[in-house]
């Protein structure tokens, strides 16, 4: 049966494949023309169609942002995964279960003490994992910074376990997306670089081997001038971009593949607004693109075939199922309520994650019809860990 | 097989029995003593398991913000059900739908030209529905003022169609919200109340019947002084309440019946900081409670076993799966990386929506042991609406 955008249910998530392997294909050639393998973060996709796209032409590793992704991704047939979130103990059983199923887990650190317990851990589980150590390269939230003490404690506590094995290191500039010009994240990915290649120099100089030097958020890999010393990068939203990505000039809003499909519920020409039904929950909440872009609020309001932006039309306010839409002029006339029109979202990882699918089109084709329906995988804990068979 | 809160995967959504019983209690005796039905809202925990508990005592009936969560409802036997967001005719097939498998569905309308396009939707369909007309008490969401000629020419259309029935008025005072004393928010309820029994009185007036004068959001259903002329109320995160809630004094931390269970993941001392493993998914980025309570950014941590608050301290940043926990003073030692803590939640409603279960625990009996787990529903589409069997 085909079914096409203007009979769909709403809310509901539109991914176009045309801009998605547009997507795809330009960062991977991006990698490709550095030279370090490109590890697509899946924390965004969260889908193993979108994997398999992103990881055409590269060593077919992945990264991840939670251990349930990392169950599905294996369940999907991907196994070289890295969990790019610092580790914990109580998590390596879980770990140690998708090492059984043919996982090759990487696991992260940024502490010596931790990194013993895994060690005893793993090897009371009788389980193995190569282990990156993370290095904080000025955004400040986990990891140890290059030149510190702790890198080389960390290592040799690895280096000290017969179940752990130290695989390089990592990082992340999460800072790049606070920047506000092109020139500023080409210097937050200088120092992303040469602070994680640093760390990388140090370990080798103190006697360990460090075969990954892992670098990149989606600014920093679209803006670095040099990736001289990294293995691979790890952007991720790249795939769909988002108006926060518009915001800092990654990409144009027509390189925006994602989209919430919403109805016009009501008119209130009085309040000079319109009402959608996709409020935060559909959106979410998230703003990040608004400190950049006026009038952008939870998202822009594109038309329903060519997902254009009508004017500045924008979603001020997101109560949770209802979106008010405000901007200089509202078009009443073409947009009667029971019309659609698909909002561009704020931060596509946020928004993604509301939906357990997408509903697959292909602008380059019919921009109406839904070719596919793709399935993601959201939130944290499998059957096993609610204690259910 | 027992298990803990201890020794759960992270981040996992906990629900306090114990406290959601003192709330859903206190809401019915409000209810009660005031001579109005209580149709809770169940946006905030779509979960059949807490509309059981928060129909005790009253007609049964309840409210719903998606036909998503009209259809599980369904499903667990609920069938008196308000779906309280402006309908438009593209849904009505949904509805008609779930009219067939028993449910007394009851719509939303502002608009007499959309009244006219269901009716005759309804009647192509050969379904009835009862249809409220919204008024709008001040929120300028959807709605028409009470004394508006609109309130007369929406009665005038549903009174025109064969399968709908004018059933009465619903109202929202969502501006309830944005308030920051308990005497604006008295003012806000008596707004809320006269506009909707206004709107009634002028349907008689004219010959229309109007079984239904339905009001409330839990601020006003809370701080109301009288509830004359009303016939039911809505609130829905009174549930569970949240520190939206206590920012308005609606209720006290110890009334929060949800809790984000997280672990430490990592420590930063030199930047003041440590990190969870519940960001921006786990937590939601909504911050409403912020704007009136200082120090709540995301979230309060607190303890493992009484969740009480550690401190100041809060979740200060939400990544998409870091929390950065700040406060005056960051006790490191008793946090150690790899314990656990919770997170009382900024906004229940969107937090919640992250999880497809409650971890529940009883804080009267064990405050670490898991009695249950209750599913929960999220989304807005069904395996028809994708073209699925």
């Amino acid at each position: 049966m085909i079914m096409k955008l203007d009979q769909l249910a709403t809310p509901a998530l539109v991914l176009d494949r045309r801009r998605l392997l547009r997507n795809t294909r330009a960062m991977s050639e991006r990698a490709r023309r550095a030279g370090v393998d490109l590890r697509p973060h899946l924390k965004t996709a969260k889908s193993a169609r979108v994997a398999e796209l992103a990881t055409q032409g590269h060593s077919g590793g992945i990264t991840v942002s939670t251990l349930a992704e990392a169950e599905y991704f294996v369940a999907h047939g991907i196994v070289d995964i890295t969990y790019a979130v610092c580790m914990v103990p109580d998590k390596l059983e879980r770990a140690a279960q998708l090492a059984a199923r043919g996982a090759r887990l990487t696991l992260l650190t940024d502490n010596a003490a931790v990194a013993r317990e895994l060690g005893d851990r793993a090897a009371a589980l009788g389980a193995r994992f190569d282990v990156l150590i993370e290095i904080d390269s000025g955004e400040h939230r986990t990891g140890v910074a290059w030149d510190s003490d702790h890198l080389l404690a960390i290592a040799r506590a690895l280096d000290q376990s017969s179940h752990l094995a130290l695989a390089g290191v990592l990082t992340h500039a999460g800072q790049s997306y606070a920047c506000e010009s092109i020139a500023e994240i080409a210097r937050v990915a200088e120092v992303e670089r040469r602070d994680v290649v640093g760390a990388a120099a140090r370990l080798r100089g103190a006697g360990f081997s460090c075969d990954t030097v892992s670098a990149g958020s989606t600014p920093t890999a679209v803006h670095a001038e040099s990736f001289a010393g990294l293995t691979e990068i790890r952007p991720g939203v790249y795939t769909f971009f988002d108006l926060a990505q518009v915001a800092r000039r990654c990409c144009t809003p027509d390189d925006v593949a994602i989209s919430v499909l919403a109805t016009v519920i009501s008119h209130q020409p009085e309040h000079r607004r319109l009402i959608i039904d996709a409020g935060g929950l559909a959106l979410s909440k998230d703003t990040s693109a608004a400190t950049v872009l006026p009038d952008t609020g939870y998202g822009w309001i594109c038309d329903l075939g060519t997902c254009q932006r009508i004017g500045d039309l924008h979603v001020a306010v997101a109560d949770q199922e209802h979106g008010y839409v405000t901007g200089g002029n509202i078009p009443y006339a073409e947009l009667p309520i029971g019309s659609r029109v698909r909002v561009l979202p704020n931060h596509a990882c946020m928004t993604a994650a509301a939906y357990d699918s997408y509903a697959v089109i292909d602008s380059a084709e019919d921009p109406l019809e839904i070719v596919e329906w793709w399935d993601r995988v959201n939130g944290w804990l499998n059957a096993s860990n609610k204690g259910m068979p």
